[in-house]
């Protein structure tokens, strides 16, 4: 437990030292974009790799020994058995276009998955953090502590998701079987879903396609909150693929049991 | 000018007496919402009420012979020839959700449209405010005058609504006809996306089945801020039903063109 104190201090620092950069950037007129993938539209911003950039630099200085695993940058090999997993900007379709629905990501833990999250929102002013027994949230200086819903039912859940598409046709077709029985379906959140999910504001958050960094520090603040996040065949999620957060494991198993008839 | 500095000064009371209501409500644990459709989902939360009780206690201080119409009372009329046209929670889904993106909508003027408007979303801090020539963005106690962008192709252009289906059948192929050639296309923003339009942040915004009040408010801001609004078919959107906002002429009438080849 005081190692993981520890880490989340750090990650605290880490989420500091990304705001500064992240801020900066959101909104600021010439915000300059290139295109990371040789077709469709993946914009990665200067705020982008100068936030990573920010976070190794205080790990370097806090952490020097751990390994990090980082979206702009890759992978650090380390010795203590410990891995960071940092998203600077998971949600740049957002960035780019002003909604405060993307976020910093930043993750600790074994080679088993992350222990320590933190998603941070420095628009809004929010923090969503989880160690093993505690999750909370932070906006304008006021700690909380968090936990999930109690939503058992699909009828009476909130179901979110970034795109409508979701993923391959397949997987898009196994998200809407879901979604059409659930009370309320809402798109466009980004990683702001998975907090939502943590704070007990929504019930369910079904993606696919995602890689270790987009999911490992939602899924540790998830998990602290009290809920549960795996992938939709019910393995490990922190490797990234497809990801199903649920405020419940009644509802969990309820939302696989669909997607799994869908893609059946 | 004296009239609308005069009007600009009473909407932000306004917006003052509503952001108290909305966030003493917003993420609170046990938020009553009852159903206001016999069929479908559209909470009305205590806040929405209380909210726009607040806003016509301060009109009755402060302009008692101007007409209002509200979306939760009605309509009271005036002699002025001035209505205020409050919508104290557009998107009460996302107001549910806990997403940052609904927005009290205030809008003044005469019959033939609204010529003062403000959008007001207190979780984010932020205000846009348009009067005849002016728009302005608000955040954190900093005011920058703020204008649409300059994109005149769908090809550069990034178009938001809140659902994916839109409206009918019919609308929502027609809005998708469009989607299809713009570069980035996102949802679930309510009212926060014609805020982000005036701010030069994205460049059109399609919804249809608005009512007056979901609509004038963001209309005056993004008037104001250089931008166009119409329905569907050209004519004046003050009075609701299919919006199209659009940065540029040029952007408007080729968002237009396809609509009306997909609906013909």
């Amino acid at each position: 437990m005081e190692l993981h104190c520890e880490l989340l201090r750090v990650a605290h620092l880490l989420a500091d030292a990304a705001d500064q950069e992240t801020l900066k950037w959101f909104r600021a007129a010439g915000l300059s974009a290139d295109n990371k993938l040789d077709a469709g539209f993946d914009p990665v911003t200067q705020a982008d790799r100068a936030a990573e950039r920010a976070m190794r630099a205080v790990l370097a200085r806090e952490r020097p020994d751990d390994a990090i695993l980082g979206e702009e940058d890759g992978f650090t090999d380390g010795t203590t058995g410990l891995t960071w997993v940092l998203d600077p900007i998971d949600g740049t379709r957002g960035y780019l276009c002003g909604t405060p629905t993307w976020g910093t990501l930043i993750a600790v833990g074994p080679a088993a998955g992350p222990e320590v999250g933190l998603i941070s929102q420095p628009f809004t002013g929010e923090r969503y953090t989880g160690v093993p027994g505690q999750a909370r949230w932070t906006w304008r200086g006021e700690t909380r502590d968090i936990q999930v819903r109690a939503t058992k039912a699909l009828s009476d859940a909130r179901i979110f998701t970034t795109f409508p598409e979701v993923g391959t046709p397949d997987q898009g077709r196994a998200f809407h079987a879901v979604a059409d029985r659930c009370l309320l379906t809402r798109y466009g959140t980004d990683c702001y879903a998975y907090g939502l999910l943590a704070a007990g504001q929504i019930d369910l958050v079904i993606e696919a396609g995602l890689q270790s960094y987009d999911i490992q520090g939602p899924m540790a603040v998830i998990q602290a909150a009290g809920g549960i996040v795996t992938a939709w065949d019910g393995s490990p999620a922190h490797k990234g693929g497809t990801v199903i957060a649920a405020a419940t494991p009644e509802l969990h198993a309820a939302a696989r049991a669909v997607l799994m008839e869908s893609l059946a």
